[in-house]
C-alpha cells in the first residue's frame, strides 16, 4: 500500500465526541503521589461510579467472571498540552523520549489506559459502582470505556519492552513517627490506611531529580480523608504527620 | 465514599473531542472476515499511517525497544449504536451478555483496543508509518492513541476470564481448488498471500449460527487486492475462486 492509498472504505479522519460513562472514586485526591502504573499499590481501592444511562446492571451481566478490567480514561489535567518529546520518570526525568514510546499523560487526545483488579459490583440501578483495586488514577478521573481483560489476547509474556522492562523497585521503607502513629491508630480502618500509605510512599513519589538521597524537605499528599506528610532520609520515608481532613 | 461524593477536584463529565492521529492500512477491506481478536492471524500485516502533525520521527524516538503496541481505535461502523446487551460470537451468538462484559463494538463511545506486534517505522517526515502485524482491524480504521505494551504492567498471566478463557480453536483446514491455486501462484508474494488466506479462513469467519457443518453457501471477502471466495464442508474450507481486484 502506498501513501496515496485511495481505496479506504471507512476512512474517517473527522473528530469524534466522547462522553464519560463513569467517574473514578480514588483514595488519591491529587496527582502528586499517584502510582505511575496500575497494580503497584494493591491497597489503592476505589470504584468507578457509573453515570446514567450506563448505571444499569444488565450492561454488566457476565462481568463477574473476569478478574481484571481495562479502564480507558482521560488525563484531564493535561488537555491540549501534548508534547512531541517527554522525559519519563523511569529514566530519571532527564532523558527525552518520543511521546508515543511512553505512557506519558502529555499525549494527543489525552487518553490513558489502566488495568485494575475487579472486586465486584455494588449499589443498584442508578447508583451502580464497580469496586476496583490497584488504582493509579486520581479521584474524579473521567472514564470513557470499560472492557474485560482477556488473558489469551492481552497477556503477552513474550513481549519485550524498552526502558520500562521491570516494575520499579520498592525503593523506600516506610516508618511512622510516634505522633503520626497515634493518629493512625485512632482512625477507622487503620490497618487498611496504614497499608495504603506504606505501599504508596514505598514507591517514592518525589520527583526523579530529588530521589536518591536526603533532601531535607517535607512532602505532603492527600490520601483518602488524610493529609499525609513525610520526609525521606536514606532509604527510609518517615511519616511525620497525619491530619484527618473534615 | 458515597454517591453524593462532592469532593472531586478534577471531576469533568463534559464531552471531549478526539481527532485521529493515524489511519490503519490493513489487508482486511471489509468487516466480514476480520479476526475477532488481535494476533490470531500473525500474517495480517499492515501499518498505521500517521496523520499530521503526528508524522514526526521524534515523537516515536525509543519505540524500537518495544515488541508490541496498543492501538486505541474507533469502531467507526458502529457509531451511535451501543446496546446494553450483546451476543458474543464466542458464545455461539445466541446468549446475551452485558456490553461491558465483552469487547463488542456496539459500545458507548465506540472505542476499541488492540495489541499488535510492532515491526518497525518506515517512511520519513510527513509519510511516517508504523508497520505492524496481527491486525484485527479493517482498512481505514481511525487510530486515536498508540502506546507501548509494557509487560510488567500489562501482562497479567494470573488474570482470569469468564467465557473467553482461551483462544478460539483453529477450526478449519484450508484448501485451494485447482483454479484458485493457479491464480495464487501467478501473484507477487504468493506465499505470504497464501498464509494470510489460510490463517484468516481457518478461524471460520461465518456467522456463529452457520458454523459447525456444511451450509452449501459460497462466502466472499476482500483480502488485500484479492476477492477470495470459499465454501465450507465439514472442517474444510475450500477456496474456489481468487479474483485480483484492479
Amino acid at each position: 500500500m502506498d501513501s496515496d492509498h485511495k481505496n479506504i472504505p471507512f476512512a474517517d479522519v473527522q473528530p469524534i465526541t466522547l462522553s464519560p460513562i463513569g467517574v473514578v472514586e480514588s483514595p488519591y485526591a491529587e496527582k502528586f503521589g499517584v502510582p505511575r502504573q496500575p497494580n503497584l499499590v494493591r491497597a489503592a481501592q476505589g470504584a468507578v461510579r457509573m453515570l446514567a444511562p450506563y448505571d444499569q446492571q444488565v450492561a454488566f451481566d457476565g462481568i463477574e467472571g473476569f478478574s481484571h478490567l481495562w479502564l480507558t480514561f482521560g488525563f484531564h489535567q493535561c488537555e491540549g498540552h501534548w508534547r512531541t518529546r517527554v522525559r519519563p520518570p523511569r529514566l530519571g526525568g532527564n532523558q527525552d523520549m518520543g511521546v508515543f514510546a511512553t505512557r506519558s499523560p502529555f499525549r494527543p487526545n489525552n487518553l490513558g489506559l489502566s488495568v485494575v483488579r475487579f472486586l465486584g459490583l455494588e449499589g443498584g440501578e442508578g447508583a451502580l459502582k464497580l469496586r476496583v483495586s490497584g488504582l493509579d488514577l486520581v479521584d474524579g478521573t473521567p472514564v470513557y470505556d470499560i472492557k474485560p481483560y482477556v488473558p489469551y489476547a492481552d497477556a503477552l509474556p513474550e513481549a519485550t519492552a524498552g526502558f520500562a522492562v521491570s516494575a520499579p523497585p520498592r525503593r523506600l521503607q516506610v516508618r511512622f513517627a510516634e505522633k503520626a502513629r497515634q493518629v493512625l491508630h485512632s482512625l477507622a480502618d487503620s490497618a487498611a490506611k496504614q497499608t495504603l500509605i506504606e505501599q504508596t510512599l514505598a514507591l517514592d513519589p518525589r520527583p526523579a531529580y530529588r530521589q536518591g538521597g536526603d533532601d531535607g524537605r517535607q512532602y505532603g499528599m492527600r490520601l483518602k480523608e488524610l493529609e499525609v506528610r513525610w520526609q525521606v532520609s536514606g532509604d527510609v520515608a518517615t511519616v511525620t504527620e497525619l491530619l484527618p481532613i473534615r
